[in-house]
């Protein structure tokens, strides 16, 4: 197996909404194509990668270095014992001449590239990449169905109570249990307000997520957890900056509720920081890191083991941003489920067509590689033309 | 103050040396010119800034999100007290919709801007930059001379113990007192010969330190330690991955000499983190925040505060990067001092032509500015066509 061609492109993600941060408007999405010179029933094996949200696309530092130092290496050096090419071993090639420490950015450049190498490992394997997963790395246990969550409830201009209500019926509607929306973007009273009427559609504080986005100081992140201890909520996430592990030290240590974060840690190193120091309670809390921005599949294994060592059971993790990529990690490795978005960041956002979700959990599709092919907007819109 | 330009360039850096993770005939480097409308004796003040070694050029970046934001701004925002383009300000409009959290490339891209910003700055005001930044932060007091140390002590290709020596016989040759090699990129049992090797130059272990450039675990680490306790050295700097506060406190307890280490940590929030859980020692340790790749002086004013509120002084901080904007800075805000490059990663290692070290400490130049203007290699072959 040899890598013939790497194309990417940058593409705009189509939205209006904002979160307590980031005015997705001006977000930009780096989708690759790896082409192998590897044919299954007469069809090339291309490997299809894009970044998950909230960081924008990185086709110049692919450009710059990581495809560079592809096309430069000795593709010999990657092959693995199926006689195709190993992503982690492209993974550790991408990374020479890189000095250790600044994981941003670049982490987003490689996780991309390697998405599309598992992607392509599955194809040329002809299995589904969370059999692949399961087969090679967890004793052939996979999970056929994977609890997964409706991400919403953004702000949008003008957007009031009933349509926030109805946006999580709607989530409802298509088989969720649980529906996560922001907070942060507006006073603590007006978020109480939000948070009071979405419960109203769910009924039960164990149905809702909330998400700070990182937003709150200390104050006001312990004043939110006062206001929101009564609902009983099923997360309460990423209340202060990423790296404030004291911040979130300190409110583990008043807000009985579970807690989440890890999106935008994006290395094993500050994942193990935020084990080490964050007070994050094992029992309860979730971890949301998400592999293609983080170096991909290849880092996110070595997080896995540091986790299993600090005595995290991979149940915990449930990664953020939606994709099919991370959807097939957690059916494949017995990851606690999976963030989806159903109704934004598209065509990037959500899953394969015929999949449904049923009581909260979706089912996975049986086609080769990630599935990206059964996703038709995405496939039609960006991927097939690379 | 408007500005009317940026321009930006990617050079390669000439270098055969590596350390003990990056080969430097690969890097690149930012070179900036941040053009206004405002003249001074008809001269048209332009800013420059630079990336400093370490980390890629950001040109793409800066092309992408950084150097946009800039244009599109309504400029009268920025304007300052003085009437002249506040840095700060700009800053902020250039981080407009980035994440919190993963701090890396994209903080070279903006620290490189802030340094064209400030120069810029100290040149319509037509004082030298660190003039401006004691009067304005320091009370006026600035350092006349400040200390610096020669780092080298690279591995080159077939490069021997006597080669090693004659470097460092010619850094105390130039004036400079204490001087720095690299550890780690070969066997303990040879490193520690070539520890010998130049103690034998320079006589006092006081005279040298170590770099390790965060290569080694924490066995490596605590071997080295082991090693060099006799030796009694300057500093031992950077021992595990800049992340890795335990094994940094691990080291703190088991080594009583001086460490320094924050040259891989690009934000405040980094920076604090490393204060917080990694058992540095304000009476000894040294801290090496290099404000190019941080974001800039903007971000490092911050890191400044956090580190006076947790009980350190500007004195212990000696940033990476041996450039004229950390000289500056270290004149005009009382640092401890400041690292020089005099052999290596030309034109852009080094100081103004007419500055002599003497003692070890460097005199600080006149002119307006930064003071890149009065290094002529940087100035001829890079700075003045942009």
């Amino acid at each position: 197996m040899k890598i013939v061609d790497i194309v990417e492109k940058t593409v705009s993600l189509k939205s209006d909404i904002r979160n307590a941060y980031v005015d997705f408007s001006q977000m930009t999405c780096s989708v690759v194509a790896v082409k192998t010179d590897v044919y299954v029933n007469g069809k090339q094996v291309i490997g299809y990668g894009f970044n998950s949200n909230g960081r924008y696309g990185q086709g110049a530092l692919m450009r710059d270095r990581f495809i560079p130092r592809i096309k430069a290496a000795d593709q010999n050096q990657w092959i693995g014992e199926d006689g195709f090419i190993d992503p982690a071993k492209v993974n550790k090639s991408m990374r020479v001449n890189e000095k250790p420490g600044g994981h941003g950015e670049r982490s987003v450049a490689v996780g991309t590239i390697d998405m599309a190498l598992w992607d392509a490992l599955a194809k040329a394997n002809q299995v589904p990449l969370w059999q692949l997963l399961a087969d090679r790395f967890n004793a052939g246990k996979a999970d056929h169905k994977v609890f997964v969550y409706a991400a919403g409830g953004y702000y949008y201009p003008g957007k009031g109570l009933d349509a926030l209500k109805e946006e999580m019926k709607g989530y409802l509607n298509l088989g969720y249990d649980i529906v996560k929306m922001k907070i942060g973007g507006e006073s603590i009273n007006i978020d109480k307000e939000r948070i009071e009427a979405v419960l109203e559609v769910v009924g039960d504080g164990q149905r809702l997520a909330v998400d700070a986005n990182g937003r709150f100081d200390l104050q006001t992140a312990i004043a939110y957890a006062e206001m929101m201890k009564p609902y009983d909520l099923f997360w309460y996430e990423e209340a202060g900056d990423p790296l404030d592990y004291q911040l979130q030290a300190v409110l583990s240590e008043i807000y009985p509720g579970a807690m989440a974060t890890g999106e935008n840690l994006f290395s094993v190193q500050d994942a193990r920081n935020l084990i080490r120091y964050a007070g994050m309670r094992s029992d309860r809390d979730w971890l949301q890191f998400d592999p293609p921005l983080s170096y991909g599949l290849v880092e996110y294994f070595d997080t896995l083991k540091m986790l299993q060592e600090l005595g995290w059971s991979p149940r915990r993790c449930i990664p953020h941003g939606g994709h099919q990529f991370a959807l097939n990690i957690a059916a494949g490795l017995g990851l606690g489920g999976n963030e989806s978005y159903p109704g934004v960041f598209q065509p990037f956002g959500g899953f394969a067509d015929n999949t449904q979700v049923e009581g909260g959990k979706i089912t996975l599709p049986d086609a080769p590689g990630v599935g990206f092919e059964l996703k038709s907007t995405l496939w039609n819109e960006i991927l097939k033309d690379l």
